[in-house]
This record gives structure tokens, C-alpha cells and sequence, in this order.
């Protein structure tokens, strides 16, 4: 990998020895695993960072992506954004995004304890996700930048090799294509006297390293965002005759909760779930898991 | 201004008239007004964002700030980025950076109702912000884009020019110093196959323009923050007489939350609060009252 990206890594992740011991404990109780990459990436511009660039992504589909892989009885690394929407969240709906107006207008708050109305779904969902925790089923590892990002990435994926085929990596991120060289990174915060050019360099592939280098058994999951129909489905074509993703799934960013195509081998599926209906991410890892058991047999 | 920059701005902002209602309420019962600005603004890449250029911002500051002036019975416009702080939030600690967690580990869920402790502290403080939105002294502007800031400031502003030397404007939003020309702006998601220049000019002066144009009377408290100890002094003064704010609050980054110092009328004062002492805003907001009430008696 290009050293002005890997400039960025540091020693030693926080949480590198938490998911060497997760994974170990997935591989004794043999679970199937999920890698599940969610939320944006930041670039900073500067090392005390005030300013960077960032992806628009809410996390939506890798949260919601990770509860159905936990349903399914996979083991669960949910790669995350900090700050970006975490499993169950979403259920919680208001709660997460204005908890203030939920406590002042809609909730009780007397002698220090606070209590609000859940729906029932949210309470099923959140009573199943205890349930995976006390099992130690499933581990959240934030990241903020694209250099943890790919350093979690590395780190995981490489050590999830001995899974083999019984792992997928379902890359949801929306990883940043462009970075700062190390060498064009600033100690301290630009004045703003004058205007500013920016040369942003293309980050490492890193669905490729994946296939080639990190896990080159896993079944890899990758999911291309455009925004015109023009280029959507022959960038899909390319990215996944690239890198070898076994799964492409496609979308367009205006309507991306309610239609994807599922790209596989060539065929072009695709799968449509109207407002209200079932959560497209349910279908999505439905078809995920139907092609990993494919995967699977295709071994034995 | 530049019309490379308001070629960006909207025929009509989604609050326009809920703003002028609130300020002619707030007039009718004589009440001082404080507009509070608050988090990081972005600087989208594309028309369909995608990508986007952010600031580093909590929205800590504006957020705590909001409720002191609540405390003391000004008005409150906040002008706040959209998932960044709002007033309150910051006291129900890890509930909003962790609700799944807190209803998990420490809540309880039974009956479609769910439940946990709150401190003493943050129990009496929604009960006060209950009060302030009761008797409609408080209104929530968000934002997101540099673009929509800048038009929302101007609107509040201008509007707010009638209260004269009634209204502080507490300027602790972390503004993009830098913008893409409208005409620069694509339509669409760029390709990741080449490198990125981005060329971005300097973000108008709104300071400026707030003491020159919108409200040429009203009390201007501005902030600046910096990275290094050696340019932050200067910096504030530049700023401080460039734009005519009467009060400049310079502070560092990585000490933020700790010290910061108040430049008025040519004069630095310190003001330090140790962890777990009194919150800094509560000092900040104080000594910006202290200097508005001198500024009203000058006038009389």
C-alpha cells in the first residue's frame, strides 16, 4: 500500500486485542461470521484536526444490515463510524435523534427516573439484542478516519481468514475515494486569508486488497452508491470484475431504503420494497445468506 | 456578496416565518434576545452529496451557552447544526450517545414502556427547559450547509435588527473558512479513477456583515479557535478589529472545554475552570451578560 496512506497507521489499534479475542471465541463456538462495515469516513486536512472531508452515509444500512445477521445466528463485527447509527438505534426513533423532546413532551420524568413509550417492535428487537451480547456475539468497533478504517480493516479481515469460507465481508461503508498525502498534512489549522487547492490522491483499493491479499477465502459483499441511473449499473460491472467481490449491490442515493439491484456473477437482480413494507436491508441479507450457504456447499 | 456563494442560497428557508413570529412574540414581551450559533457547517462537493468538506464541532459550546442565557431569561434563537449538541442533550450523557446501551445495561423494558435514572441535575434541567419552551422563549433553527447558515444568519439577523441593543449575537458556530464556487459545483458523484483538485475560495466575512449590514447595533460575541498557543492571541485581536465584534472568546482546541480567553475593548481576561469545577459556558455567558447590560447602559 502506498506509505504517504499508511503514514497515517498507528502502533497499535484500540481495540485490536478485544477482536483477536472475538474472533478466537467465534471460531470455538463455530459460528459463521459478518464483518460489517457501516457509516462515512473522514479526511482530516490538518493533524489537530478542525477541518475534514467526509462521506455522506447515516449508517442506516450497516446497522440495520447487522441486527438481520444476528437474527440469522451469525456472529457479528460491526465496523462503525463513531457517531453514525449503531444497531437498534434506528427502533428507538425519536429517542436517538431529539431524546429531549421525547423526555420533556412525550415521557414521564419523576424522582430521578425517566420513562417513555417503546413500541413493540423496538422492545422485541431490543430484548433479542441483549440476548446476542450476553453471548458475546457480537463486537462494535468505532472508527472515525479513513486510515482506521482501512488499519480495522486489515486488522480484522486478516485475522478472520481462518473462518475461511464461513466468513462474508459486508462492506457498507461509504470509504472515502480521495486522501491527503502524509506529506501534505498540516500541523496546525490553515489560516484563511487566501484561497485553498486541495490535491486529494486515490485511496487504495481496498476491496481488492481484501480478495487478494487479507482474506482471500471470505465471501466479500460490496455496495456501490451513484446518483444518476446513467453510471450506476456499469460502474457496479466494474468495481465487481475488479476486485472480485462475489456480491455488488447497487443503488441510487435518492432512493437507496427502497430499491437495490443485487449484482452476482453477471446477473442483475433486482429488489424493490415499497414505503412500509419490510426493510429493504432484510431482503438484502436474506439474498446475502442465501448466496454465502451456496458459497458454502460449492466446498464441500 | 459573492454571487458564486448565494447562488447557492434557496427562495425560501424551510423556518422564515416561524423565525418572524418568534421575534415579534419575543418583542411584544420585551424580552432580550440572544441567537446562539452553533457546530460545524459543510461544504458539500456534489449537488446529490455525496461528499462534503465538514468542520470539527460538538456543538457543546452553543449547546450549554443556549441554556445559561435561557437561565437568565433571554430569548433564545438556536442556530444549530443538524445533528450536532441542542440544548439539554450533553445532560443525558451516554442516553444520547449510547441509548441501546443505557436501555440494555441499565434501563428497563416492560410493558412497552421503558425506563432509567436521570441525575438530580439534569431532572432540573428539563424541567426548566420544559418551562422555556412553554412559554415559547426558545426556538431550534438547524442548519447543515455553510449556504443555509449563512442565508438563516442573515434573515435572523436583519430581523432581529429591531430589538438594537437588546440582542447578543453568540457567534460559536465553527464556520467553513472555505467554499466551492457555485460553478464548480458537479451535478453528480465524481469518478474515483484520478486524483481530486479542489480548488475553494474564502467563505464571505459574516461578522462583517453582521455589524456593517444586518444588525448594525446589536452585542457581537465571537469566537475564535485555534491550534497553537502562538497564533490564537493575534489572531483574536486581527479578527476582533477586523470585524468589530465586541467581544472575542479565543481558546485552543485541545484545552477548550477548560480555558479560554475574552478579548474586549483591547483587554484579555482569562478564565479557567478545572475538570469537574463549573462548567465553562456558565462563566463565558455570564461575563458576556455583564459587558451586554454595560453596553444597554451606555445607551441610556
Amino acid at each position: 500500500m502506498d506509505p504517504s496512506f499508511t503514514a497515517y497507521y498507528v502502533a497499535e489499534l484500540p481495540l485490536q486485542s478485544s477482536i483477536r479475542n472475538f474472533l478466537e471465541r467465534q471460531r470455538r463456538f463455530q459460528r459463521n461470521l459478518a464483518v460489517v462495515s457501516s457509516g462515512g469516513t473522514t479526511v482530516p486536512l490538518e493533524k489537530h484536526t478542525v477541518r475534514f472531508l467526509d462521506n455522506f452515509s447515516t449508517g442506516r444500512r450497516g446497522a440495520a444490515s447487522a441486527e438481520y445477521f444476528l437474527e440469522s445466528e451469525y456472529a457479528v463485527v460491526f465496523l462503525y463510524r463513531e457517531g453514525s447509527l449503531r444497531p437498534l438505534q434506528r427502533r428507538l426513533a425519536k429517542l436517538v435523534t431529539d431524546p429531549v423532546t421525547v423526555l420533556v413532551s412525550e415521557g414521564h420524568i419523576k424522582e430521578g427516573v425517566a420513562s417513555f413509550r417503546v413500541t413493540a417492535d423496538a422492545q422485541a428487537a431490543l430484548v433479542q439484542y441483549e440476548r446476542a451480547l450476553k453471548e458475546e456475539r457480537v463486537l462494535e468497533v468505532p472508527f472515525c478516519t479513513v486510515y482506521e478504517y482501512a488499519q480495522y480493516l486489515e486488522l480484522i479481515a486478516s485475522a478472520s481468514a481462518v473462518f475461511e469460507r464461513n466468513a462474508i465481508l459486508y462492506m457498507a461503508a461509504a470509504v472515502s475515494d480521495f486522501y491527503l498525502r502524509f506529506e501534505d498534512f498540516k500541523s496546525h489549522k490553515r489560516t484563511s486569508d487566501s484561497a485553498l487547492v486541495l490535491k486529494l490522491s486515490c485511496t487504495p483499493k481496498l476491496l481488492d486488497l481484501l480478495r487478494e491479499l487479507w482474506a482471500p477465502q471470505a465471501f466479500v459483499v460490496a455496495f456501490k452508491l451513484e446518483t444518476s441511473m446513467e453510471t450506476l449499473h456499469e460502474r457496479a460491472q466494474l468495481t465487481a470484475s475488479r476486485s472480485g467481490a462475489h456480491i455488488m449491490v447497487a443503488n441510487l442515493l435518492h432512493e437507496r431504503h427502497h430499491r437495490v439491484w443485487i449484482l452476482e456473477n453477471g446477473r442483475m437482480e433486482e429488489i424493490e420494497c415499497p414505503e412500509s413494507d419490510t426493510e429493504i436491508e432484510k431482503r438484502i441479507v436474506e439474498a446475502v445468506i442465501a448466496s454465502h450457504r451456496c458459497y458454502l456447499d460449492a466446498d464441500r
